[in-house]
């Protein structure tokens, strides 16, 4: 099973062997792609909207290459539903898959995430999703996107202090990482919250999303068309990318 | 005050005379603009991702030429909240408008559209701008949004026989038109479901949408930063028309 | 476009003249008028039901006298829809319309308003227009709404007050003045609110209401027959204004 | 305990002598009683305006008498709310009675009422109630309620075909009779539901009203003061019942 | 009215004469039984498991015994749904017609309770009736069940703490007891919340759910055989009660 | 990964060796346990309660054999929420997995059942899983469980008319197969669906299940305590397999 990460910017953010490895399981390799066409990093609607020309662009390409499923490796799942319509194959979100895996280890969730501005994004997609009835609130760390590869103590520290006041305070059973960019931290506030008393899961959203493509490779499943219909490509103009 | 009204394609559907005269009343005047980035016609979620960078520049050009609002000519709301972001003016989106015009004329509303693949971007609106409790379904006539303009008589036969069946079937206690490019039939729809015996509201997203602005003109309201974060503007890649 | 802006008191709260000027604008003209039977304030659902027989009686005689349109001066929104049922032109209630307005503006709202017996009347209009899933809270400054005209300053102090705390600590977008007696202090708390950072919209709930009527007027638009089915007179015993 | 039974109308519509006894067993004693100000029967939202200020008369007078609970004896609920606010003893109507009712013995509900004009008002009770999520829809047979008394067998077979319709087509798992006119004929409908080939409850709202009002005396349970506020009376004018 | 009320546990928690003498007014005589298969105490979803066998096999010998209605004597209400499928008789939980009450009673409801670990099983109810909107939160006293009887002072002090912060800080209109063993002290939490300022009503399940079973048995209501299918009997292995 | 697939049932239904290898892929081998404690199939609520103590036993010599997650092969997911109570690793329920793999597939989804009075099982599954806005509804094929072994052909043709019902009438986007009887033709009704327009998702529950243990496994993701406390064992009678 050939699975690619789409990163939706320009900026190639590398996942590291450690963690590309840590993918590469249970018959799973992974390809890890960057944009043409895009910002340089994701983190407002705006920038979801320059992202998204440029996902297409790459993710016909990825089609072409033979990959199997789609990741798109951003928590505010840009183009999910657009990728969706323009290939046939699965095309997964990190947002949607992780709060779809919380439905099934917890009665409410909280989202710990980088910046107070995209927090929006993260409301826009929890009602998108079905998930209103769940969510119980999402914190910013106050750090971006691209800084954070660089503190990842501080990165955890801030993590862990929101993940508990979300536990203690707003009554939050599960913890999502609400940036792909926390990547590997997930067990260490696990572990923090534990010894405050809360036995929670805490979910990675790219790497459980990569797992979760395995069951709907094994029993091909993929978007409906009811819902995501089959774009018909028609003349654009402006995108260099596409002509 | 003067309102922008942005087409999200390139391709310029001219409003006739008479139309926009019917628009400029008031203390409004309005200026219909095109997009240099863009696709030809937006039907499906594809189409919108491709129109809203364009959309973005037309907006940035509309703000500097002084406009006071901006509305959305499309009833896929394309950009709607990207714009929100980008802008200090209010924007308006002509399916926001019209379902928000529907919750205060009557319980429930059906949506009658062009093809069956753009039924998803609807209930998609309907979801996000949470109308889900009143909206009854989405009907298609199956007509190109560039065919209407020359079958105005096909077309509003077909609209009327939809919105019949959604009324009387569907339990829909008003229609929403929903495409842009239906402009100036509401009011012929209307007097049909008067003949079946049905008293129901019609209505025509463009132009109710343009008068929509006056309260918020007149009141000094625009979109919350709180729901809406000023966006910031950063490094983008393979946009002509940005560079 | 001729309005009617029905208080639904016998004690005539006289809008001045600037403020009545404030709402003459796009083409509208304003008539205010009082109740023959009715209760001196509206503070209660008791109250309310005092109001809406001579409302009856009020809007006939509007309607003789030839108006547009009727808008009901009292954030309870008493009558609204009586009224709907008994005149054939478009009835708008100030509490309904703020909170379509709010929908289009921001992700939720929080109301202001004058006693904490009141609280009840609006969580009944927030659960009956569909808005619970954006409402945040309601807080009153316990000031009943006779005594407000004269203490413009403690008023406004209070309302900001209370505003900011919706704002700060319930994660209110946008702000509603829950009572027509507000009427002209909304830019000066939406300045305060955003001294404290944060930029939201604060509604005026009555001069937003009658700009509102603009697009219905235009476009013809008035309440359904299906949801406010045309009341049949009957013989009714004890109320010397319709013998 | 002995119970008021208010008729929200003129017409005194006799309970006859077989019905009330019984009602008057457990326990109970009831008293029937009508308006003075009000109109001849309620079939709409404005006829329920115009019961109100009547029925806080008569709700007066009975607590003066003595008695330990009110039933509103009408399926529009009219004055319910109102009636909490201003007297400190039990309150019920009999359509959230029923509804509340419905919702321990079954899944989902549906209605038949008189006129099609009345459904609005009994949509708003379900909205208002909380219970949309188990209500299937409502059917009218068509008969005036002053008209039902005289043509008990039509009566009941066109309440038997409707219920049918509903449990049949719109999967309704118990029916609710929506006027208290229907008085005495919820088992013969059960009967020939239950040879269609379907065991459901049938609720007959006023009786079934009445005896929940046992629970409630049983346990010094009445209405909470922080949902209904005391009313405090102030001037009003134009109601002769109340100078 | 003969009813039933079965303690799901197998350890007798007598009720003492005052408190059945006190259920049994107004033509309803009570008879009280344990399970001879079951826990000792039901305090999880894992207890409610093992005691709903052990339930079925006591509600047929009372329906032998010519019972006419079922009473289940915990909050939790295990067994609830499956008792309705096998015997001909009304059912009644205390939990959930306790939240139906409060349901006619006041807007919101909070329920105090005896473990923390108790908490998710009253969710679970409130979701599953149908009451999320109306539920504002649930408290425990940490208590455990079989050490209430002898510490009734304690008790009622946690209850009336408990209480007191869900409804000055959460916003609860009403009050439910959540565990059957708090019987008798409801009043006396009435009257410290009043004295707080706070008139509320609060609900003592047990007592509470025997008397509604009155509107059901005098009206021949039951559960819906749509909803609750009847239960055929089939083969089963490994319970000595059954065999 | 050492799966366990617990088969709520005393008569051991195999799966056949190609069933079986189909699910030991991508680093998973499975175990088969039927009950010892139970009924001989799973139909109704009160089936599901006879079973829930004999899945306990069977579950904690399962944890005591190694295994690292548990399955229950039943699609009324039988003791879903006690068994996490009870052990330490990931239980799985086919309805909840399947539901929330549809939910990230379609925007709504039906099922396709084996009794009409299994039904109400399957919509109590979706009320408590929060996809009720999703589910549009169930259709029954009127065979039961132990007899669809020997009639696979008659199965699948009854299957694939009533998925095409709910496709076509219902505007289902996805089909959940709401048997694990069901096993293996989700393909051809998937293609069946396809030769009549519709291209939408079927999903068969136990295999995609087995799968959607790997993201669990692999991330170290189990219940949460919160929502699901750890039961503390106590003194049970009646149950031999546990003395």
């Amino acid at each position: 099973m050939q699975i690619s990460i789409i990163q939706p910017i320009t900026t190639p953010v590398d996942l590291d062997s450690q963690e590309l490895e840590g993918l590469c399981k249970n018959g799973i390799t992974c390809s890890v792609v960057n944009l043409h066409t895009g910002p340089c990093s994701v983190e407002s609607r705006t920038d979801k909207a320059f992202a998204i020309p440029g996902m297409i662009a790459a993710a016909q390409r990825e089609v072409q290459n033979g990959v199997d499923a789609i990741v798109i490796d951003c928590f505010g799942d840009p183009g999910l539903d657009v990728l969706r319509e323009v290939v046939d194959i699965p095309v997964l979100g990190v947002a949607q898959t992780s709060m779809n895996i919380c439905a099934s280890l917890a009665d409410t969730f909280g989202v710990v995430t980088i910046l107070k501005e995209s927090i929006p994004i993260i409301t826009d997609a929890v009602n998108a999703y079905g998930h209103k009835g769940r969510f119980v609130g999402c914190r910013a760390i106050d750090m971006r996107s691209l800084e954070i590869k660089g503190q990842v103590n501080e990165m955890t520290n801030r993590l862990a202090e929101q993940a508990l006041s979300l536990v203690r305070d707003q009554n939050a059973h599960s913890i999502i990482l609400g940036c792909t960019g926390f990547i590997g931290c997930a067990e260490e506030i696990r572990k923090r919250l534990e010894l405050s008393g809360f036995n929670v899961p805490v979910v990675d959203p790219l790497p459980v999303t990569v797992f979760s493509a395995i069951p709907l490779l094994q029993m091909g499943l993929k978007q409906s068309r009811e819902s995501y219909p089959k774009h018909k490509p028609k003349e654009i103009k402006g995108y260099p990318e596409f002509q």
